[in-house]
């Protein structure tokens, strides 16, 4: 069975260059040349690594059977070829998102905020994998690491939807977020 | 912080003595004689126990705002002097439960199978406390585990809740349950 948990490495290892690390909000992470992404739980100290951040992908949460047979027919998975930028963009959601119940978030994550609608329009050009980290058990300090993988043509693309997203009503509820950019570059 | 992990323990120690263990679907559990409940991630071998289950309480997953409302002017805490009965109910869903959308989950769950409603029906007596394990990032054998506490006199409603429960369509995802009756008695 393929694993569901993932580990992004940060240090001097990895098939990925880290060109930029923004702190959109909050505190930022320290400062790292390179990332490896590995299967399942790796320490950072087995890895040299100076920070690691743990997600699992896991079932849907918000979108609709509808929104999931669009997404399904226009999106692209991940490790194309052509796709040789990437971003990973660490998040965390303030107590006050949590305490929501499912309507609530729902309204605002779509009916107000438009995030699938959102992604939708990048399709397929930008690949993405979701990955959760507020259920694993060990603090963590985000609550989501989204990965999206995508050509160097459409990296004005990306900073749209990013940009997009950011000024959105969910993102008022966004209380920690760093926007790190990398390119493949086998070490 | 409190924490939202807790080690169910079943082994020849805790203040739980282990009265039945019924198992519904599925493969049973080992015999255990008694069951120790501790904060935080407890390996087995330090407890001497013969299992531990882990699990995370979260974020609501399916009830609405109004839903809630109902039931926090309805239900009691854990812990009621009285309530020296409780069951602990691991269960698994199928795999094809969890690649549904969330929608098609939540009309299976509330608007066909009513898991709420019944629920509610059985407040204040029986209090409860849900643990998800499925995002936990290490493989435990069970999606969910519940807690519930309750006064002996109330044992018959239990029985008709877990009863009314398992008759719903959503009850047709769940692979593996069993069914764990206990009596509080500090050893």
């Amino acid at each position: 069975m393929a694993t569901r948990l993932f580990s992004f490495l940060g240090g001097d290892a990895g098939d990925w260059r880290i060109d930029r690390m923004d702190a959109i909000v909050g505190d930022p992470l320290p400062v790292a040349m390179r990332l490896a992404v590995r299967d399942g739980s790796v320490e950072s100290t087995d890895a040299g690594a100076v920070w690691r951040l743990l997600g699992i992908t896991s079932n849907e949460r918000y979108v609709t059977a509808h929104e999931k047979a669009q997404l399904v027919a226009k999106q692209e998975g991940l490790g194309r070829p052509e796709a040789t930028c990437a971003a990973l963009i660490p998040i965390r959601k303030t107590a006050e998102w949590w305490t929501l119940t499912q309507d609530e978030r729902r309204r605002i994550f779509e009916e107000r905020s438009h995030h699938t609608g959102i992604g939708l329009q990048y399709l397929p050009s930008i690949a993405r994998r979701l990955h959760h980290c507020r259920d694993l058990g060990v603090p963590e300090p985000f609550d989501f690491l989204t990965w999206f993988e995508y050509a160097p043509a459409d990296e004005r693309a990306f900073d749209e939807l990013v940009a997009a997203l950011r000024a959105t009503e969910e993102w008022r509820y966004v209380d920690r977020e760093i926007d790190i950019r990398l390119t493949r570059s086998r070490p």
